[in-house]
């Protein structure tokens, strides 16, 4: 007997797949070729910018025609009330993919609200393995992997970072954790300059710039090695690491 | 001119291979094209067990006899001191791999201490991209990806345990942080019923189970409403992660 349409339809399930951390970098560099299929198997999208997402798909040669397919935009213009619809073609048998702007969605990246409401949807969420600066980071530091802390963005104003700075640096001897942080980077420099002023001399600082990228650099020092040279991160996406025993 | 061999000799690069969370696993769902490239143009490996080394150079089908590579051990057994010999091939500019067990070196794995030492020599560092549990569960819980914590493993001591809860707990909430831990399979249900008990109803908590494996299961939900239901992680790899707001 025929099934009704409907009724015995399975649920789609909500894909989250990440993206290369540069544009000029080729797909298979980070992604692994099983991403490929879920991609071209997808025709709904949930996006941060419609045009970079076009180009990520179309590099990723989803056979699809980009007008074909269907696009829900989520960044901070995103009226949060609207967001619930973005999961509807799940619900109704449709898998939807969560598409990050570069690297791993729901990682110091927004998508974590849509995998919220995914859980409580009763919606499967099948994370894809990519590229992480934090993770990549970590990895070459040569720090501490059995624990650690990511705090995302220090503060701006410089009494503030000062203080953050050092209670992060006592955090890492007293629990013996890799502290772990991101600047905008035009303030790189400013944020390296307060971590040598602020921090022990045989503090260990490790500065990765560019990761997964042609132009990736990774070096682990002492604060007071580091006062000797300055590493070429300007204007570069860095991830910064301390750890002090 | 011919150049001398040795002294214009390029150092070699260590390279953080990650593999496959769980055996079965076909590489190209987890491990991006290039990874292959890269572990078929090395001939040195540092591992932590040579049988499961060699079965996965074997599945990547690394082109050279086994018995023609160079193999060293670095696991709990390794003497700290002959570790430093396990990089005089990259001094001597032949690159070499630090090959993870399960998932990526260096993240709740050991390696660091390899890692650590290539830095103090100059000898650069390449993470290359792949599975890892943590980033796994963290991006599909729904949890804050912005700020978060990785404990490894809790107390084992109940009373210890306990605390040690609450204390992460009371973390989540004051610094709006996601809380990462791990425990041993066989004590998966100890740890879950330690939660229960210790935490507010409206805490959630993310079981993650298998990840990247067919048989991944990723749950979010209140401690409240996994008071009905006990997660399927009987001594199957599970990442815990708690968020209280």
């Amino acid at each position: 007997m025929e099934k009704v349409r409907g009724t015995n339809r399975k649920t789609g399930k909500l894909f989250l797949i990440p993206t290369t951390l540069g544009e000029t970098e080729a797909l298979n560099k980070v992604l692994p070729g099983y991403n490929l299929q879920v991609i071209h198997s997808l025709d709904v999208f949930i996006v941060e910018q419609l045009r970079t997402a076009r180009r990520f798909l179309k590099k990723a040669k989803h056979p699809r025609p980009i007008d074909e397919m269907q696009f829900f935009e989520l960044n901070k213009f995103t009226d949060i009330q609207s967001v619930s619809a973005f999961l509807l073609p799940a619900r109704d048998g449709q898998s939807v993919g969560l598409l990050s702007e570069a690297g791993t969605p729901c990682i110091a990246d927004p998508g974590a609200a849509i995998v919220s409401l995914a859980h409580k949807n009763g919606i499967q969420v099948v994370p894809l393995v990519g590229p992480n600066s934090i993770l990549l980071a970590l990895m070459a530091s040569g720090f501490n992997g059995q624990q650690f802390c990511f705090h995302g963005y220090l503060p701006v104003e410089t009494t503030q970072l000062n203080r953050r700075i050092r209670e992060i640096e006592a955090n890492s001897r007293k629990l013996d954790q890799s502290q772990i942080f991101i600047e905008t980077p035009y303030r790189n420099k400013k944020l390296f300059d307060s971590l040598l002023r602020n921090c022990k001399p045989q503090t260990q600082l490790c500065v990765a710039t560019d990761l997964s990228l042609a132009s990736e650099k990774i070096a682990t020092a002492t604060v007071d090695a580091w006062k000797k040279k300055t590493p070429d991160f300007h204007k570069k996406p860095t991830v910064f690491l301390l750890y002090s025993v």
